[in-house]
């Protein structure tokens, strides 16, 4: 079945595979009149592609941006805004011996089982390259809700098992590994490179902050905010777990301590993370993204063939060692889509 | 927006409010063929009542479901199934002393937000008792998965902090509280009584398993069927957190220790929690759930009235100590009406 | 596949068969506070019930709507409002013979072609009584467009050939047959009773006049406003054409003469019947439907049982000679719903 | 609001302006293994370019099309297939005079009144170029629907008022109008250059015919497939109507003449039109749409200027007398996608 479009309103639909000619986006449902260039998107890409540490990859993409509709005279028209992003450095030789191979902790054994045919090209259309025609639609969904003072950041709050200590999402932001904590980014940066040496990799936890949503976004019973924000993170290839506000630590709380108290100046405590019976409440939105170690690892691994005989597979490629920092704007991009969504959605009812 | 209808091809809407007439669902796109009967669906809704523990709520609701259409002669025709649930027992008296305050931990504040108006009695359609109809639904789409060999079963892995072993799924269906870990039980149900004396509540966490599910169901990229379960539970009023097999615990591991070896026998572990780039893979699909302390507590708490003036809010109405084990029909039935919706979107492709 | 819906963001959802225990409809998105009652929607249902011409169907059905959800205090919530209509005067046995027979002209064949399963009373879910929920429906929608200032009104431009002349709406709405010519009328009414005395049945077009309709709803390139009231019409079970403003003339016009003039005050002719390029221009919107003779005609008619063996049918139940005048409510509800949904979209993109 | 995509299973998005750098199509939901190249495409694209008629648009673009996703070694993959065609011939200055007029007959008026601003060159959005991403998308439709045997054709029934004799299909590819008639297309062709010479335009009436398709097929009650076929063909820019079967026609008849009697070899007559209450039947399904005047004459026009002043307006660029020929493989396509559709559907309920 079609599931590559996500939103309503805001409609965002990605195309395209790892070594394929290009990726791509079309946003369908845009407010007209927003000033949008490719710089505008540009810079939300720049943001995703592989640093310079040594754990990152080295494939190299400019991830080019190009609008091919929707645009007229730098701005939106409110016509379907196609973005195309070129495939450059594709080194699909590097897969020939993966295409009868399934590799553990990948979709080759998944997408052959649904489709019974797949493009094993660096994972074809499940390969993280996949995210950047989200980040691309991101970019755009960031203007259209910072139209209503809504922001969207994240940082990493956990990779490789180290913790870091909440401190501003503006230092996050200049870390090159998004980590606003400079000692725990220290110890991560070891570990990383310790993962690397052993042909390993590490997974982390990415805390997503919206600042400046007004109250009553979500359509209960089943669009909403909560439900919809939880999907579209889920829906990232490397994220296993998905908690809001006091998350998982609220089922080991009681009533009395988790309910967040409401006086006239606002909620005192944010245990719901800004939501509740699935609206926004106008608290700041805080959800955390539980990213599993990149499934490509330099060891050899017991698998299977397409014909089902055992066999050992060692991944080559080009892969990072974790998926932070790199997976941080495509966290934030699925929150700025649903966010422009509801806001849009919200207008319909009462504006 | 419209937000009250979940699925592409097994299509549920509910509606209802806790206090008014009725509630109920209609389910458009169950296949035809299949024999449905009020006893099939009842059972489900008997499970989903309050128990006979002193922590369970007092109002008593027959919850007896009609028919209204879409079956004929004891087979459902593939026209929409339409079903009610009268509301019986509805004391609407209890609430007056709320149609001005905003409790808090519930939704009152924020619906009022987002409508401008609101039915305050007994949460009106943010009440636990909306939960019926998808309850009610989910019996349907048990009966279209089972035709798959595919059968959901859950159980209470932790409840007021109190961790329960691992036992069978039957274990848990015959415990007063849902839980296969005896020993663990009775730790549970002496904290419930202990929160209830307290005028307190208590959260939990909700382990869903699913078993028999064939590989291949999922719509990547947005259609993802981890993506689809997380919205759908975490659109549970309740429900804070969503984990898949290692879920956050993946944060912390390697790559190697994460990648669940393939072997022709299947998979030789199950981090990934039986869904790989967003399929099934055709092992377990394991899902927890991490549940809130239900916010209705029995103790005076600082929030605002409607006009934004500080208030103390005691909260009267008959209410459980936990969602605990009332919300386990309820994560099924979601649960299995994801399923049997990806069931027939696979079938749309590869027949 | 379920496609008992209709809109995006004002969306209604019709359930209910012609002989089970009731009929109904779902309005997901309504917008709250405004203000509904039971008598605004048992209005619109009156119109639709069977005048009292010799031609009309004596099946007497009350039609009660009960509200079920969605309205707290006479005023919508923005929840879904849940409509019931009871089935009452269902005379079942008058359908036992074609159990096992196709009636030609009805989905007898097609619905057992379809789901290999079929509710034959009455037509099951394709007899016209499914247009009650449609109504109660539109009702609703009715009470939303004219917020905006937009009528919906139709009238009966031909009846088993005869024309009328194009004169007031109100002349018509005061009409039996919803005709607002006096002399073409009483042609009608003698057709009438000539075709029931030969135990025949005749057609008709409706024309539906929008008027009030902002320019700027519609959305291109696929769901423009006429390919939505398009469908919405033709989804009719009697209609078998419809056409806008010029319609079918227009393929015989030149260009000279087709095109609208635009002088500051509008619009001086209206061939595009109030439409540009899917777009509403803010001229009135004229629609036609041509409706087929009702199928169930009192003479034997060869067909074939559902084992495929010729048989001869003659069809009992109680039918009314035309749908026309009753199809009339029925076209004004789909119209009302389709442009309350526009009304609705437009709204989210710029308000 | 997002219109721009069509279809549940079988979904086409299309994107593009007449003077953007390009036009395509997305296509989700096309199942695997099918064989695809771009040859396949182009087929469909080279009978949608203008002939060498006088009559036609001197408009020379070559609609190359590329594949960007989608197809792995020759066969789709089950992702999504990006189409896309550059503009290479694109005049804008031609339009510069239009920038702040409304031409009569065109979506210019109503595209500023829905968005506030508009791509004036070349009519945008609404260009009748738009339409080459919808039979790029119908070819592949058409390769979708053949697999099940289902085969879709049009022909020329009338142009400028001139009726043709419905000859074969094949007759009619092979004319330069579709026309199956010689007689008639020499007629035709008369009054064209007469129309050309006068600076008009002149409409007509195409009939789609299908062939082969299985009983069964549509959602009833507001997806059946008469509702799908009107609304895909309505949404044209250029299509006033659109009738089934008998059509408009069937207003006039008895019930005795309309219904199609059923024999054991099938249905004796087609007044239907290949479908019942919204079902196919298994006859041929037969459509016609009433094409209006192109609106862009060489005459000049009354109209106004965006300040809603007065003015004359006199259309260059290069324009087509009729769009008949040139919308045929339009309607074909918009056909093939709901069929395919259609056909993935019910699959879901029954395989």
């Amino acid at each position: 079945m079609p599931g590559n479009t996500i939103g309503v309103l805001f409609k965002v639909t990605t195309w395209g595979e790892s070594h394929g000619p290009a990726t791509g986006a079309i946003i369908d449902g845009c407010p007209p009149g927003i000033d949008l260039s490719e710089a505008d998107i540009q810079v939300e890409l720049d943001r995703r592609r592989p640093g310079t540490l040594p754990s990152a990859s080295t494939r190299s993409e400019a991830d080019r941006v190009d609008i091919l509709s929707g645009v007229f005279e730098g701005k939106t028209t409110g016509t379907p805004i196609s973005l195309m992003i070129r495939n450059r450095d594709a080194k699909s030789d590097a897969y020939d011996g993966l295409r009868d191979l399934f590799r553990p902790g990948h979709g080759d054994i998944t997408y052959q089982a649904k489709y019974g045919i797949r493009d094993h090209r660096g994972g074809g259309r499940a390969s993280g390259r996949e995210t950047a025609g989200r980040v691309a639609a991101g970019a755009v969904a960031r203007k259209v809700i910072a139209q209503a003072g809504v922001t969207v950041g994240a940082w990493t709050r956990e990779l490789g098992g180290i913790a870091a200590r909440p401190l501003s999402l503006a230092a996050a932001e200049t870390s090159p590994l998004r980590c606003p904590d400079p000692e725990a980014e220290k110890s991560m940066a070891a570990r990383l490179e310790e993962a690397r040496t052993a042909g390993d990799t590490l997974g982390g936890i990415v805390e997503i902050v919206v600042r400046g949503c007004p109250p009553g976004l979500g359509d209960p019973v089943f669009g909403k905010i909560d439900a919809d924000l939880a999907g579209a993170l889920m829906g990232i290839g490397t994220v296993k777990g998905v908690e809001i506000g006091a998350g998982f630590a609220a089922a080991g709380m009681t009533g009395s301590a988790c309910n967040d108290p409401i006086g006239p100046e606002g909620f005192r405590t944010n245990h719901a993370g800004g939501i509740l019976a699935g609206i926004t409440s106008g608290a700041d939105i805080v959800i955390r993204a539980a990213c599993k170690p990149i499934p490509s690892i330099a060891r050899p691994q017991e698998t299977i063939d397409v014909q089902g005989q055992p066999a050992v597979v060692t991944v080559g490629g080009r892969h990072d060692v974790s998926v932070i920092p790199r997976i941080i704007p495509v966290c934030e991009a699925m929150v700025s889509i649903v966010l422009a969504d509801h806001l849009m959605r919200q207008k319909a009812i009462r504006s």
